[in-house]
């Protein structure tokens, strides 16, 4: 094995530079940002939060004053209008999925980086729209998949590359977490011109994602079934399950729901071994990576890293070198037709094959 | 929590008796009854092999001369005649699925409990006939769905049955074996007529059977896909993938393979909870059962039994009790009528509902 297991956690993107900190713009106050971005941001090395952008400035001052360091506090709107730009150099857009479009495309219009939370948006048009709009700006757009600076899906990858377990033949993972019971009826998540969906769309992003990043690979045809249980929940798809096929037979099978209990796994069977791993898809979760096959036999649980500070200051290092982070948003643009195929195919009974 | 976990391998159907052993005909001498079924006999409490069906009497003695207590070698026309058939109480039946019908038909016909290997069949219709001529002689017949026995997989149903996940959401399972890299291209196993199918069938059978024994429920609906890749095994199902759709929202999402790395594994996502287990479905594999919810947090790693030994012993202990066992014929025509439908999915492309 080529891998490098001892120094399980490095970050091997990393390259410090002389550069100044980026500075963020958080748009979007909701409690993801407010619990898990801003103190990501703040334990991080390579960059800071400068500017909050709220629905009122009332919110976004609130937010304030339990920080440092922060030089504008502005709503969606002074936001668009390039209020303060020169407070930030990138913009966080953590929104309901339906409002991503406006602010990528507000941040590119002020030429700032982005760095945009999945899925995308809630709609292939509207996600194709903000990839457009950086594009045509010359603004570098990652989308905030966390998994990728994930030193245990990192290694995984690489054992995977390096052939530790043969071809990948079967794959198969889930995500669960409560998301639907800590809501209320009025939650943005219920609405689907908003969410694009309730829990395919936002958390089978993660094992859908994941794997293709793992596997180095897309999917060429998906099938999908989703299934709502709780009159509350009527008209959303509570729990789902889907398959993705991908090039030489390689198939992957999973589950998703928001109202079971919070847990994530995920399972590459090979030709020759297999490789899994236990809690992935939470940010500070536990993570077990259990590897058998024939050059290698070992079970890792590395301490585990801040999956959202990881993320932030890889993007912001490429930036500072100069480079465009990934993924990017045509990156993205794969989920989002997979997950619109996904709905489609839940719809029809049938499996449907993506036009990628 | 009410189950008794510290007892992990107890054989909670066990209830000794003055009665003589039952004395088993092994009808199909391929390597499974050799180097499985046999010993396990060997080692069992309530039952012996007295008598040996092959195609052959040289084949029948070969494998007689290393055992002891054998009093009938027969060829399978012998033994379908009724040959000798005072040297046995019961016959095992494990040939090629298609011709399971004719070996269990003629134990119906000499008034002979029969265990079956699974699937019961290679048809729904062969099944249906196999069950019916069982009915008709008023024979026990069970399907040798060996997790039925296996204190993991017991222990697993207790619990869940017993609320220590709360309601189960979401299912993931797999299996995979080198069977396929292990035949020849003559193998009965490329023969749809005698086989019913490759991979879906033979070993996806052991996720659909044992989700519904530890769940206590059938499906209603299914979708599955099959994948061949290697042009030797082209037009069979080298690889599958499918999913399982139960009452009140459970979906169970599986991946099976006939020439992958061996592996297996199983996992229940409850509301409250989740158990998983690890190497369940092969005979004498370490398994692995972890449950974390509100009454319970734990791993287990009981010694291994023999799965086929279980199984043997049950079904002589429950007709030395007079007792029917189980899982009888009709339990079995529920994945007869599955694994039909996962075929048809496989084709069409479509989820298939079960008319159960």
């Amino acid at each position: 094995m080529e891998v490098d297991l001892d120094r399980f956690s490095r970050r091997d993107w990393e390259e410090p530079t002389d550069a100044d900190p980026i500075r963020f713009a958080m748009v979007g106050l909701g409690w993801w940002t407010r619990e898990q971005a801003i103190p990501a941001v703040e334990s991080a090395e390579y960059c800071t939060t400068t500017a909050l952008v709220s629905s009122s400035t009332e919110k976004a001052e609130d937010v304030a004053a339990d920080l440092e360091g922060i030089e504008a506090t502005l709503t969606y709107d002074e936001y668009a209008d390039g209020e303060a730009s020169d407070a930030y150099d990138a913009a966080y857009v953590c929104t309901p999925n339906g409002f991503h479009r406006e602010h990528v495309g507000a941040a590119a219009d002020h030429e700032k980086a982005v760095l945009c939370e999945k899925p995308l948006e809630a709609s292939v048009e509207d996600a194709r729209a903000a990839v457009d709009a950086c594009q045509e700006a010359d603004v570098p757009l990652m989308v905030a998949y966390r998994l990728q600076t994930e030193p245990v899906a990192r290694r995984a990858r690489e054992l995977i590359r390096d052939g530790a377990i043969g071809d990948v033949v079967s794959i198969v993972g889930h995500m669960s977490d409560t998301v639907l019971d800590s809501v209320d009826e009025t939650s943005w998540r219920f609405d689907r011109d908003l969410a694009g969906g309730t829990t395919l769309n936002d958390i089978g992003v993660y094992p859908l994602n994941t794997i293709r990043f793992i596997l180095e690979e897309d999917p060429q045809a998906v099938y999908a079934r989703t299934e709502s249980e709780q009159p509350a929940y009527e008209g959303t798809d509570e729990h789902g399950a889907f398959q993705l096929e991908f090039s030489e037979g390689t198939l992957a099978s999973c589950t998703v729901s928001h109202s079971a209990s919070l847990s994530s796994s995920l399972r590459f069977v090979g030709t020759d071994g297999e490789l899994s791993i236990e809690g992935l898809f939470f940010p500070t979760t536990q993570k077990v990576l259990r590897v058998s096959g024939p050059g290698i036999e070992g079970e890792f649980r590395p301490e585990p890293v801040d999956q959202m500070r990881e993320e932030f200051d890889y993007f912001a290092n490429r930036l500072q070198r100069g480079l465009d982070p990934e993924p990017d948003g045509e990156h993205a643009m794969v989920d989002m037709r997979a997950i619109r195929a996904f709905y489609e195919s839940a719809e029809s009974g049938s499996r449907v094959e993506l036009d990628l």
